[in-house]
């Protein structure tokens, strides 16, 4: 079992390499090498098996064939320029997200050898005048770029798999939190700050009101759903390879009630609230009312409370800090 | 008014500029050019203004960049490889349909002059489960590359429209009847053909009983709503700038009897029925209940009745066949 992650250097592809890791094996099969490739060569973590880094733009369909060969089995495709860049600079985000994800579907086609492929795409895909709550089946009607590219490649995902070029699953993330790091200028940023700051004993600003409403994932449970969504029967997916991953949606209020029941009544002491219409405007208009109904049939899974997303960042994350 | 029709050459594409010749105008403007494009040189219609041919794969960027210039105000982008060729030869397929188009909108990004691009999808988008009626928002799920590769183009479309490098607008086009022409392999062929041949005094074989039921339009009313559909306001369409095309739902029996009521009882007596499973197991899998009332409230029609399309043909084709 061979895996490759491209995006190997993000978050999610950091956490999911160590978890495949320690897991030591998927599908069933143990794994006996893995490559982790990003726009940069990204950290490696020790392993038991042969692990290397390669630097790789996706953009490039020479580089692609440089990085896939015939002994890849499961290829992780989460590289993406993020929703901001691929609306400000449409060039980079067409390169990336579209052709990039392309030109890694014409290779694994070329390759003649179906590989697992699992497909980061996004609730971004969804926007306009849609009903709620959204199902796995409600049409994607992108209002940013970035929401196009990723709706496009579900399609292909799809087409490419129903062909046995690939076999393809492609997962809506919702937004991840409590994510490590430094705040960004994201508009979804506070949803990970305003928790991560104050456990390490920082101010955070919070720009809404307690009673707003969003859809999140913990990035442990993300990468559980990940390496579950790479063993799932092609077969048990239907006609279509698309589903949302569960998520569970809380409210800025109930999510800061959870962190004080994990970590006591001082963190949420360091959230000062401060409306931010512009940062409103924004959120706002974003989707909370989601039923990933077809991921959680097929084994995935959500965060049972915020309670555990806050431990999950205690445990995996605040000790690198 | 400078006009650009791509794949000028098929069936909607010559009648589209006869039509467009007759009437002179387009969005209010006078015709002061128009351009018919196609993978070869298409015949071409006298014109009281300048008219010219153009052969042109759509596939390279390069012919696409000759063909396309600052003065061009409307393009209509109807040429596409069909379903089943599509289907059985991936690469050009995704060489016309995804490409052609992808390279259609960035050399009108690249002139930063805005035309008004429509472009024709297909019913082909819908497929998998999906509830009847088929609405403007029912899910796209193709299962077919072709209709992959539609789906792909409307959501393209309305992104290049959101950020003004297009006014685009796409429409889902119903089965076409009565097509002029002969016989054809497509599985969809004797949908024309029960009422074309019998015209002429010529035998039929209708694969399917009489009430199996599709969604049809004439050309020449496909044609009157490709020329409204191109004088729609962009800002009327809203958040998605694809729609179906209207069409009417009739039964093959309720299509005989129209025929009779035009053409009397002598054609109808040349329709051999004569079940053929493997034609029976493709369409009986096609949507046939569909409602575009998107486009219904923006101006466009369907064929009030069979009738009118059997009197289409009659006065439109049957004098050159």
């Amino acid at each position: 079992m061979n895996i490759l992650i491209i995006g190997g250097g993000g978050l999610i592809g950091q956490k999911l390499a160590h978890k495949l890791i320690d897991k030591g094996e998927l599908r069933g099969q143990e794994i006996t090498g893995m490559v982790l490739a990003d726009i940069v060569d990204p950290a490696l973590p020790d392993a038991p098996f042969p692990i290397s880094a390669a630097s790789c733009d996706i953009g490039e369909p020479e580089a692609v064939a440089g990085l896939i060969d015939k002994d890849i089995d499961v290829i992780y495709l989460l590289a993406a320029v993020v929703s901001g860049q691929a609306e400000s600079d449409f060039d980079i985000g067409m390169r990336v997200n579209l052709h990039g994800t392309l030109n890694v579907l014409e290779r694994c086609r070329a390759l003649e050898t179906t590989p697992v492929v699992v497909f980061t795409s996004s609730m971004a895909v969804f926007g306009g005048d849609v009903p709620d709550p959204i199902e796995d089946w409600t049409i994607p009607n992108p209002q940013t770029s970035y929401g196009t590219q990723k709706a496009i490649g579900e399609l292909l995902v799809n087409d490419y798999s129903r062909k046995g070029f690939i076999d393809g699953r492609a997962f809506r993330l919702p937004t991840i939190s409590v994510r490590p790091g430094k705040p960004n200028l994201a508009a979804s940023s506070f949803m990970s700050s305003i928790f991560r700051e104050p456990l390490n004993g920082q101010e955070a600003i919070c720009p809404v009101d307690r009673d707003f409403a969003h859809f999140y994932l913990s990035p442990r449970r993300c990468v559980d759903n990940l390496i579950c969504g790479a063993e799932i029967d092609g077969d048990a997916m239907g006609t279509s390879r698309t589903m949302m991953m569960p998520g569970r949606t809380w409210t800025i209020g109930q999510m800061i009630d959870a962190m004080t029941a994990v970590a006591g009544s001082e963190p949420a002491r360091l959230i000062r609230f401060e409306d931010q219409p512009e940062i409103q405007a924004i959120v706002k208009g974003w989707k909370f009312d989601l039923n990933p109904a077809k991921a959680l049939s097929l084994g995935l899974s959500a965060d049972e409370s915020f309670e555990e997303n806050i431990r999950y960042y205690l445990e995996d994350d605040l000790p690198r800090a």
